[in-house]
């Protein structure tokens, strides 16, 4: 793909603060940043937002709001933490909030699901108000019971076209869909809904379900496909890479943003 | 579940052979058992058949045929070992050959899916022939680099449905398929066609993605709703106790056999 629409997720580089990942994005030509939260808090939100303004980068997404889930947490807590997280987005001017939704905390699946769908609805207005949009990103099925119930695209789209909203829509991520039968048909279904395209790669003997993604080219998504058939829903923005992977961690990142380019360009 | 109704797969106490499986049925008062290809080997084909004939009881199911996906296997050797485990399957009048259709090994899901149908397709006249009914099981997508490219009830549906044949079927885990969103509705379609029901359970931290199943009551599984779903669809044979776990592995078997039928009967 044109390495013009590469955007460094930041998890990619772990090691990195936030300085270091912007000025890595810098070294290597890369045009996007997308943040995570613990990193914009420990840069402090003035600061973080001066960073990547004066870097001329584009924050393709801010990770992440959601965990709508947990049945211990009020929600007007869950509310608040997320509120907190459309400010920071709208301060870092960042393309879209990926919501994770939660995890499942007990045998209550469709409770869970419920509390997704409220949450969601609490948060809207406030997304709207501060002109961020919110993107639904459905996770690995395997990571339900520590992040996510929201494991389709088609789940992700119920979601979107119950509220019909345009400050709402749906993060594709290569690794966690990528599996699914029904994912050409979804995608055609997710059309002018696609707020967020990920991109990894899937080992063909993965090792830990959270972090043994593999760079694009090393496992056994077809990726070119994906980015067409995402490109055919209208998505036109940052493409991230989000490879979270200890292995990549324990790597010299300046190596690892030199691969992620090359292969950016070849494999995806 | 009533009691009467639990089946034993094998694997469960991995450790025992097929004769020590069978011995330890009846021990427990156990009905049913599944047995495994590498432990029917083991034992030899008709001692199999004699002992779980002497014992008195029900073969649930052959674990597995399948594995069609694999390019560098001629589809004529594929057959020729699913031809076998359909043979070993009618020799011990096993309710069902179960099918675990085989993993991605490249980046063509698409081909690999084709393999699969057209495996199936080539498969289904001998198991008539043979009087042997087969079960497609979806198994969970993050198996499908290792396992299976059939990831969702709704695709093994997909498959019985094109083929309608009374003597193809799916299998439903609830391991494998109980995060899926669309799994009352594929419950609803799947009336008549469910030749086999296995449980176990999925632990919220899981930490590996083969061996670290639960059993019943441990994890986060709603089994007493999937159970009374699995009913509705006609199916009233044997429940298998599938529960692949290097620790339960590690534990004296007989006491997970008493372990597994108290839960059974209190938490499936």
């Amino acid at each position: 793909m044109d390495p013009g629409r590469l955007s460094l997720n930041q998890i990619t580089v772990n090691s990195w603060s936030l300085e270091e990942a912007v000025e890595g994005c810098v070294r290597h030509g890369i045009g996007g940043i997308a943040l995570w939260r613990d990193k914009i808090a420990a840069a402090g939100l003035d600061r973080a937002a001066r960073l990547v303004q004066d870097a001329g980068l584009r924050v393709t997404s801010v990770c992440r709001g959601g965990m709508f889930t947990d049945p211990a947490t009020p929600a007007a807590a869950v509310l608040a933490d997320n509120r907190q997280a459309v400010e920071e987005a709208a301060a870092l001017g960042a393309d879209v909030l990926v919501l994770v939704c939660g995890a499942l905390h007990d045998t209550d699946l469709p409770g869970a699901r419920r509390r997704v769908r409220d949450g969601i609805e609490a948060l809207l207005p406030h997304a709207a108000a501060a002109g961020v949009r919110l993107g639904v990103e459905p996770l690995h099925p395997m990571m339900i019971g520590v992040r996510s119930v929201v494991v389709s695209l088609a789940q992700a789209l119920d979601l979107a076209e119950e509220f019909d909203d345009e400050h709402l829509g749906v993060v594709v991520d290569a690794y966690h869909v990528w599996w699914d039968p029904a994912l050409a048909e979804q995608l055609t279904r997710a059309h002018g809904r696609v707020l967020g395209y990920h991109v990894s790669d899937w080992k063909a003997s993965t090792s830990d379900l959270l972090l043994d993604r593999a760079v694009m080219g090393d496992g056994l998504i077809d990726l070119p496909w994906l980015s067409a058939r995402v490109a055919e829903t209208g998505f036109s923005g940052g493409v991230e890479v989000e490879v979270l992977s200890s292995a990549l961690w324990a790597q010299d990142p300046d190596e690892v943003l030199r691969t992620v380019r090359r292969r950016f360009e070849d494999c995806v």
